[in-house]
């Protein structure tokens, strides 16, 4: 893997969200259409493939999750995808990442 | 702040850490010295300004973090910093990230 400068990290925003909602898209059995609060006035929206994870999807709502929110925004099965969640995995092993306390949404991962 | 595309974000390998030692760098107030099992042969060091937000560093240990592991070497008062740990934070509010679960160390963030 390349080495990379601080400069290439600090490109990245980073910041934590909390789900606010989860919906299932139809036919595609892959993915969530997530409703987060990352701070801004209104909220967001980000498909992610990380259905197959989750028992209950609902089970999401709720929880504060790191985002990559200056990603440039995605088309997904014509869903406008505004930023990805970071997790970890993962063919055999997926998790998602939590802060260990509750904290504001918006806050910035460096 | 500036969009960025997949390939940027793609640059950064971010991999989960099991913080195995923690130290006190000698005459640096905010500094802690970890060791880390990122997965690979050798256990890896990174200096991190993180201590001020514990009162007990060693409740560190076992903890399990992600780590910005492509980074060019840093030397931190003459210790030389292997990564980065990614924390939330914070003037006011610092929380460390942890997966849901136990993982191999080692795995990747996507």
């Amino acid at each position: 893997m390349e080495e990379i400068s601080y400069e290439d990290f600090a490109k990245l925003e980073i910041k934590i969200g909390t789900i606010k909602e989860v919906d299932i898209v139809e036919d595609a059995d892959k993915l969530l259409r997530l409703t987060i609060d990352v701070g801004d006035e209104k909220p967001r929206q980000i498909v992610s493939g990380i259905r197959e994870f989750f028992e209950d999807p609902q089970d999401l709502v709720g929880k504060q999750c790191p985002f990559l929110v200056n990603l440039k925004t995605r088309n997904i099965r014509g869903l406008d995808s505004q930023g990805m969640i970071l997790a970890i995995g993962g063919e055999d092993t997926f998790s998602l990442l939590h802060p260990s306390k509750e904290v504001p949404a918006g806050i910035k991962i460096n």
